[in-house]
């Protein structure tokens, strides 16, 4: 008789999203005049830059040309885009990646969900709360954790981000061996310092835990004060592994890619203590399990690092957080207590009320969809998460139905 | 301390085709000179078909365009593409599925290998031999094997492709719950009847197993008396997942799109024995560790369906099929007795010898790259596969510099 993973029956809900798109399209039927404005899951509304539209073309051209077509690449990515990451993500900000330690693939979602894999099944995993679901529904998935009691799952230890810490929680008293971290933060938009983050850096290596970091919104840093890379932090290479993408930094939400950085210092422990490199671990999992990037898209996020690629990328950047400006001034003064919105695409704010209440208010009254803070766990009950991921004449009428609807 | 997945110390040897890498890698190191001739690892080397191409180039075009742009499409494939397929693939061969079955992902390695993470870790698991070493490996990194003896892994029952049986094997005497079936085969080229396809859904209705039939080269079929999908099976709707891909049919190894049907009525068991539709769970794991096929391709691979495309990809299958029967008609006249090549891009040769020492006597007289049997398993020792993909310009001149070497 073929057999479930019953872990999966440990599920609580449907995938946050899921939902969002099941209420939204219920208020759609139910009122096909009114105009809905999306801010909630964060995805992307402007074009591909130019730059990136014309190498993609290119490389589709090649794909239908003889003697240009190219079939199955490395797993790893091709190396005009592994040399570019390293170069100019990392080395040019001084922190010691080589091209060989990027994995290129179709998705940060899919890397930070697959990378659980490599370990054993009885880790003490942290995660934070708020937390960007996939990390906490890939451990139970895995097993890796007991039912789900009042929206916490045993087993998981949660590290809360509060008012009271901005919303970036210090390393825990206890011991824990894997760790997600996320900065600049999905949800919160809070930034970690350089000083908080040697902090966790430091615990890692005192505790042989390993850091997954995910860096998926560094493109949206404004301060200079602020690390991009975890691996600015020195140690680093020992103990994290980090991810990134360019979905939010260059529209590739629809076009898929995203890389995933394993240093080749960084180790993992056998029962009996033997260390084993994590590189040639995700590697094996990496050429088993999955097969390569799409050529052309390659070439597509090639052309992020080329000629008028950075400063187009740059422009798009520059647009959408002007729009998390205005969405914090506007909710500010209206009262609302805001974080994030100045190095990150989102705005945490404190409603005031039962956030998928909150929601359904702003949905019904406003026509606007944000994402209910209640979505990301148990710290995110009273708190939404509005993005800034839409046209400027969309957000100053989505502001403007907000401030009628609340007042 | 971070423990790693000791299951991944289990796996033998590096992925087959990385072990044929570096051999060639070495070779062409040593020989700078001479030409190598790739009929090793079935990619294909035809450009795409043009109406793919103007398809892909149209939906670039579109991530370009402000109102046109697509971010986040649905992960289970945009419907365009499901309702193609299920009414070309499925309805027009009388195979009752339905667009909501079909889940498209990226590459049908992908989903053979993630499907496992479904079931129990209990399970017992059978597998062919020669086998696609992603069934397997993916079985052993998540625990349901023993360590590797004599080139077999504990706990998993190997279903014999031999001379014997025409390389299809039946269904076993004893209870197997998850059972991998490839057809028409790959490494073998051999094709299941629709008697013996029957056999294994009458098996696993009365075993209440699951099939996993893996039909990427099904598109290769001329012979009309054979199935392409299982579902032309009667009652296969209820025990049978199908992996399907646009790579071999369409030359999309470098593109990037396949699918997989998981039909609504299809269940596994919990352990206390109620029935859960496979259908829920796989799309649970769909949606958390996947984000979708990028757009353009995915309107490329739509293009396989429409106007001019089933004719330019019946047109590139043909040259392909036209290379198989060369080998085969020219290895058979050589004395070596094969299988597959009708109905499969690939021949399986038996090469009177040990398959890896005959691949190096391939590479090192011939230049010719060619899959030792012995990579796909205990039973393929003693063959070789050849695959069709190449130029026939290519495919003359490496068989007339086999003629030379084995003469």
């Amino acid at each position: 008789m073929i057999k479930i993973n019953e872990n999966y029956l440990k599920l609580t809900s449907s995938y946050l999203f899921a939902e969002i798109a099941r209420r939204v399209e219920a208020f759609r039927q139910q009122n096909p005049q009114k105009e809905i404005i999306r801010l909630g899951i964060g995805d992307v509304t402007k074009p591909l830059p130019r730059a990136c539209v014309d190498a993609f073309r290119k490389g589709v051209d090649e794909m239908g040309e003889e003697g240009a077509f190219r079939g199955y690449g490395p797993e790893q990515g091709y190396g005009f885009l592994r040399e570019q990451i390293a170069r100019c993500d990392f080395q040019a900000r001084k922190a010691d990646i080589s091209a060989d330690e990027v994995f290129v693939s179709d998705g940060a979602k899919c890397d930070t969900g697959n990378i659980q894999e490599l370990f054993a099944g009885d880790i003490v995993v942290a995660v934070p709360d708020p937390v960007y679901p996939v990390y906490v529904d890939t451990n139970v998935m895995a097993g890796r954790t007991e039912k789900s009691v009042d929206g916490r799952y045993g087993g998981l230890v949660y590290l809360e981000g509060t008012p009271a810490n901005g919303f970036v929680p210090a390393p825990p008293n206890q011991r824990v061996d894997l760790i997600y971290l996320c900065y600049p933060n999905n949800p919160t938009g809070a930034t970690a310092t350089r000083e908080q983050l040697k902090a966790w850096v430091d615990y890692a290596r005192a505790e042989k835990a390993l850091i997954l970091f995910d860096a998926a919104y560094e493109s949206f840093i404004s301060d200079p004060s602020i690390p991009h890379s975890i691996y600015e932090i020195e140690g680093a290479r020992d103990v994290a592994i980090e991810f990134r993408s360019f979905s939010k930094t260059a529209g590739f939400t629809g076009a898929r890619c995203a890389f995933t950085v394993v240093p080749k210092s960084c180790v993992a422990y056998a029962g009996d203590g033997t260390a084993h490199a994590i590189h040639g671990l995700w590697n094996r999992r990496h050429t088993t399990k999955f097969n390569g990037v799409s050529y052309p898209v390659q070439r597509a996020a090639e052309a992020v690092y080329l000629g008028d690629g950075p400063s187009q990328v740059r422009e798009i950047i520059n647009c959408y957080m002007a729009n998390a400006k205005l969405i914090k001034d506007k909710m500010s003064s209206l009262g609302y207590s805001c974080t994030g919105g100045v190095n990150a695409p989102y705005i945490w704010i404190e409603c005031k009320s039962d956030s998928w209440k909150f929601f359904d208010m702003l949905l019904n009254d406003a026509g606007v969809v944000c994402t209910p803070g209640a979505g990301f766990g148990r710290c995110g009950e009273g708190f939404i998460r509005i993005s800034a991921f839409n046209s400027r004449e969309n957000v100053e009428k989505a502001l403007s139905k907000i401030e009628e609807a609340v007042k």
